[in-house]
């Protein structure tokens, strides 16, 4: 097994080797553009291990892993437009340097650039990929429309919420993770044990993204602390107030969270103070505790060697943040 | 082998039944809408006229038709945007009775779904038909490239302009009847012959569309006679012109495709004459006849029954308005 950066060098090489600037250069430039700026490679990283963990040589899984990478960065071209965002990962958005229509159409072409990387395995395996990869994108649409959704209802419950992050983020963890075990071609209980575990895994990410935007340390997270809150996000912090909050304090909570002031510091600490007192914050925090445990039963249930077992457990407590 | 009417009614039912609008509505409803709208159904026509031509049955092919016209569909929705397009089929657009975020991700989800169709096949044919289908869906985002390129380029040649309307219109013809191809699971080069009778014929098809929208009579075809000369557009008898003009012409030509006057009456007729003097009309009905020249021969070599050969070449005949 190797470490994170033998892995993230190889999808590095394998990229600079099979992207070709082609024309119309309109619409590949663009996609050359946000496939280069980087990110950890999470995704791709996941199917590479998956691969290796089942006893099969990760660099067969290059051609799965890089359509994971580029149907990621296709949702992100597209979202980005969706949410007028000016930047990602520090540089300009594809729609902003050129312009929507640019936007849409390198993204779509790279959504279909994603299925074309499969066609370098057998037909079986080829099958399995790319309908893994077709329900998986067709999830992440439907996680994004509800996160649309949800922007302008007052009414969305825990569990719609739990479903968009789950089908929005979680699921791609967890395919990439399966992509790599049929690529290894290892039992049909061992792909869907390591697609739970990635589900679940990518589920507690996401809340826990939710925590440490409110309750984080600014300098670890790397983001501005109560960035949800000063935009009114509805994460699952609110959603657990709202629940527990009596009348009065969820009246409270839902008049703090239709401001938006100029100065946000009492806000934010009025809010962050209500989420406490409910008990909001305790719930998110076994929330996150329960999904990180299911995401280690499906690992333990994993038959694979206990080594291999050791190191997704290790990657698992580190995308957590802790130490393994 | 059915009328073009059977093969529609087996098309509206299969829609009819396959299709429900799940969760979320505001993802499904828009791709339900598009989908109801109608058209023609040429595509998926061919489809499955080309699985019957080649000895099987056409129903076995409803799910790969199905996974054209879905694809055809999402080609619109993206493309209405592009143009900002407010009408499609005498109907409010997706992005006018929606907004732009919707239109791109329920169309992001159509091409995802036309892909699902495929699943209904076993590995082998499976493959095959995602292979034609991603290479096709490729060409046709860098043909509606190059057009958006073309409109703002003043040096587009002619050979880049047949590139341009193979690219974004043909290839999805000549890919239909390969699909049938493929699931007739006829030989290699049947596959191969009757997609370029369906590329050169949807070449021909496009070539003419450009003559009549100047040429044709406005009662049988159905437009405003002039409405590429109003708006300016480059089109095969515009490219010919400029080819073949004397300096002093090229220059009269190019001032009147820079206006765009209130009654457009007298550029209509002065671009008119400048196309048959400088004997555009006459290359491009030359150009027309050569496509489909060219079909017709890849039709001939095909090795199939002269009683199925007759119901294509009266198709082909029929598309280009001509009897049969």
């Amino acid at each position: 097994m190797q470490s994170l950066a033998h892995y993230q060098s190889l999808i590095a090489d394998y990229f600079e080797t099979s992207s070709v600037v082609k024309e119309p250069k309109n619409l590949y430039e663009p996609i050359q553009y946000i496939l280069s700026l980087g990110g950890k490679r999470i995704r791709p990283v996941l199917t590479l291990m998956a691969t290796e963990v089942f006893g099969e040589d990760c660099k067969k899984a290059l051609a799965a892993a890089t359509a994971v990478e580029v149907f990621h960065n296709f949702s992100l071209v597209h979202d980005d437009i969706m949410d007028d965002a000016p930047l990602r990962r520090g540089h300009e958005t594809v729609h902003e340097k050129w312009n929507i229509n640019t936007g849409i159409l390198s993204g779509d072409a790279m959504l279909i650039l994603a299925y074309q990387h499969f066609e370098e395995y057998e037909p079986a395996v080829f099958r399995d990929l790319a309908k893994l990869f077709s329900k998986t994108a067709i999830e992440v649409c439907e996680g994004q429309q509800y996160d649309v959704d949800f922007e302008t209802r007052d009414d969305v419950t825990l569990d719609e919420y739990l479903k968009m992050i789950e089908y929005k983020t979680a699921v791609l963890v967890g395919a990439a993770l399966k992509m790599g075990a049929i690529v290894a071609q290892t039992s049909k209980e061992n792909a869907d044990l390591i697609y739970d575990f990635g589900r679940n895994l990518g589920i507690a990410f996401q809340l826990q993204d939710d925590y440490l935007d409110a309750f984080g340390d600014p300098e670890v997270f790397g983001k501005q602390v109560g960035g949800d809150i000063i935009e009114n996000k509805k994460t699952v912090l609110y959603l657990k107030a709202l629940e527990f909050a009596n009348e009065a304090t969820r009246e409270q909570l839902m008049q703090l969270y239709s401001i938006q002031p100029v100065d946000p510091t009492d806000k934010i600490e009025s809010i962050k103070s209500l989420f406490e007192s409910t008990g909001a914050v305790a719930a998110t925090r076994e929330a996150i505790e329960s999904y990180t445990a299911k995401a280690f039963q499906c690992l333990d249930q994993l038959q694979i060697s206990s080594e291999a077992k050791a190191i997704l457990h290790a990657f698992g407590l580190q995308l957590m943040g802790r130490n393994a």
